[in-house]
């Protein structure tokens, strides 16, 4: 059972913590805990051995902590997920591999595709496929459509794997810190559009990949996970996207894992992950 | 004020730790835990805000503790050391430079080389040198006289920093877990000697380097901290050595800096390393 | 047009190489030349951007240069590939992806399993899976059953991806440095069974994988690329496992793209590899 | 021996070449060439295993190369450098020891500081070491004082290891690709000043650093080399200050090792480099 709570921070708050599960004999296995001092927040993940009544527990742990503590007790069901796509294969197929296989830490709902290029590959998943043009309807309009096809499925999260429109606030509003996008450039370089092109005349040595929380501010919300990949002059356009490819994908794959297994906190525009 | 604390599993030992800490007004900073339930062994370390009588604070853990517990209290003070070489600068010298300009964490008290080629360095450093030949007497007489040099110094730790002799048992159990080698190859792959030939003639793609704490088998003792670089079909056997040296002298820096944190605690044949 | 030669070394032969092309207006956009000394070995990879009558230039070329000169010249047609499998899906999956998307630069003919668990997914990629049980039959009996499933492919390459059993050098033989394998381990480190555990209970930083041609030698190969993960303490070995699983199926991604693109040359038990 | 050339393109250009160096029986041993077909540029690094008469040599090539063509051929006298700082010790301590082993591939003919702080362990190396405020004059005034300072020692490459004043373009006009800077990121993200709070209140999960030349552009030349540490929410800004120092160290040790060894071009704003 994994417990996480994000509270102010207290002199006191892991003795008492530890004690409440000391007395219910939960035998904790891995325990991390962080403050940050300058904005006095207290952050902790704990894995106990066994599972318990996590309402009782939950409740017994809140009326000690400090008002506004957020407490999820997390008996491990799959989280729910709905990912959204445009034309690009390469992050959504590596989802759909460990759903189908069952070792994504997570449950896919459906896709939600604004080109209908992977449909076919989500059907040979048996994976329902929704495809909702941009085309000829306002913003706002394609957006109502989105919300429609998702609601029903009650997700957790929407990963965004190479889903190329820009989301409204108001869209993002109603997913706050559960929208999760993989951003094509080692954030905050190369912001925005055509960043292999941007890498490439500048004769950069590193590519990366930044996976971070959609916030209101475009490929500005808080970063969960980055990793590079080494390049060369030798490097067309062309093998700098395909390299971006590779790299985009595996660190989706590293951020989804942290955040399905509850080892990602949000706070101000930052993450504190307990990897 | 940081505590580090080893001892046998049993439930509730957070809160009893925490609990102690929290009646002192200690406000803890960070707090790593793990236990490794196969061997039933708890292992904490601990940053608070304050100093305090830490002969009083070990005592009031030591008492609520399950017995044979260890527990550390380090108030900062630099750890004392003494680095032994050979013929090889490279390591001695990145420890050197941060010696001098303090921020290697620890303080050199002399350097013994069984060589005298890196005297004149340690000369520019004002760094004592013990030139200590280990030609024309036995092993026993050698380590006789290293000890002998060592021991009014009182270190903490014996850093072999390219020390090319092996210790014997004897000689190793008298500063046990105390030791710290850096040995030229990713451990346990090449083990022995002429490992860069070795990983030649093989045609390997990385080579690493190891750094560990120094048991009575050659080469065996519990891992700190392990890093590799690439290489490829162009590089001589010069070449590698060369690359070998950098990633030694990296991954020998990274393993002082976790061992002089107090970062590192030590069981069976391996580490847990809190980074 | 890619042109690889591999041949004895001797004064002059770039020139008579390139003076061949310039004279039949071949533009070299790339060249990439490396010479083993030790071993008299001359090893080349051009890509230039026009093609050509292959037959004639490969004839040009042979008669300038030293005998037994390997020549090939590959006017980039897709590699044909045979994969064989035991259980495990990851490697099997991020190739059929990449056969699905046209990304692999080789063509699978077809998979070949001793378990029948990864027939579904292959079904689900219209692919052909032949399930040859290694059970109740001699090694011979069982090779002979898979050489009868290759043959009419007639394959480029043999890539073990994750097949756990051991082949026959007369197997072998029939598919000199055509059988690509991944083996999972930093090899030279942790060969043969259990390497997860081996790493676990060493305690090592760092694991890896290796992949490389097949020869006679049990894990003993030509080695085409390696990398590593980052490991702590707080792994287990099924971490380990998971981990490992994501550095093998990066390595042999990254090995089958240099060799379907002719930038490995294999000898003694070595390669050249021009990335 | 190397031989570095770079030219326009044209059909025949390595034949050429390599017929030059047959008709003097010089024997290749590595070539690299490269061409970037946009810019119609052509670029080449050979190493042949003999010495010759370097002059006649560049005469005979020159006169076959398209107009313009630059021949450099080395053979291997030590760059001359003169390395400029300012407080930070890291990066020249690295530069200072090599060049005192013989292993930093040039020598270093002084030291210039905008700040005393370094003097001393400048003359622990007995490496000369000349103090120019910034202080109460004009950067004109400053510049004119540094220029006066290098220009007798006739140096190959200015290295700025942390020496944190702007230089005008004038100044730098003098050395044109000359001047090797080390920045502190991984450009272009965070340019400019205190990107380590920057990087710090993004929360980013990588740090890195940039060795690139100096163009009249603030932070703008062509990259050499770059690398990345990965950092996590624990760090402080002190901390990402001193895990920024150490990449900081080992990228610009990498970059200085690519350029003594003349394996970097320069054109646009772009570098080939043949690793």
């Amino acid at each position: 059972m994994i417990i996480v709570i994000q509270c102010k921070d207290q002199i006191g708050l892991v003795a008492t913590i530890t004690d409440v599960l000391a007395k219910q004999q939960l035998n904790i296995i891995t325990l991390r805990e962080y403050v940050d001092q300058a904005e006095n927040l207290f952050f902790m993940r704990l894995e106990v051995e066994e599972t318990t009544d996590t309402d009782v527990l939950k409740q017994n742990l809140e009326q000690l902590l400090p008002q506004g503590a957020i407490v999820h007790i997390n008996p491990l069901p799959l989280k729910k997920v709905v990912v959204m796509v445009t034309k690009e294969y390469h992050c959504l197929t590596d989802i759909l591999i460990r759903n189908y296989f069952n070792t994504l830490g997570a449950s896919v709902q459906c896709v939600i595709g604004n080109h209908p290029d992977l449909q076919n590959i989500c059907e040979r998943f048996s994976m329902p496929f929704f495809f909702i043009s941009h085309e000829q309807k306002s913003k706002d309009e394609f957006e109502q459509q989105i919300t429609e096809v998702i609601q029903p499925f009650k997700p957790d999260y929407i990963v965004l794997a190479k889903f190329m429109r820009i989301l409204s606030p108001e869209f993002v509003a109603k997913f706050p810190m559960r929208v999760i996008n993989i951003h094509h450039s080692f954030l905050p370089a190369f912001v925005g559009a055509n960043p292999y092109r941007q890498a490439y005349e500048r004769g950069v040595k590193l590519i990366g990949a930044t996976a971070h929380f959609v916030s209101n501010e475009l490929d500005e919300g808080p970063i969960i996970a980055q990793q590079i990949n080494p390049v060369n002059h030798s490097f067309t356009v062309g093998d700098m996207v395909s390299a971006g490819k590779e790299i985009e994908t595996a660190v989706l794959a590293k951020a989804l894992k942290l955040v399905f297994e509850d080892r990602v906190f949000v706070y101000n525009n930052k993450t504190v992950v307990f990897e």
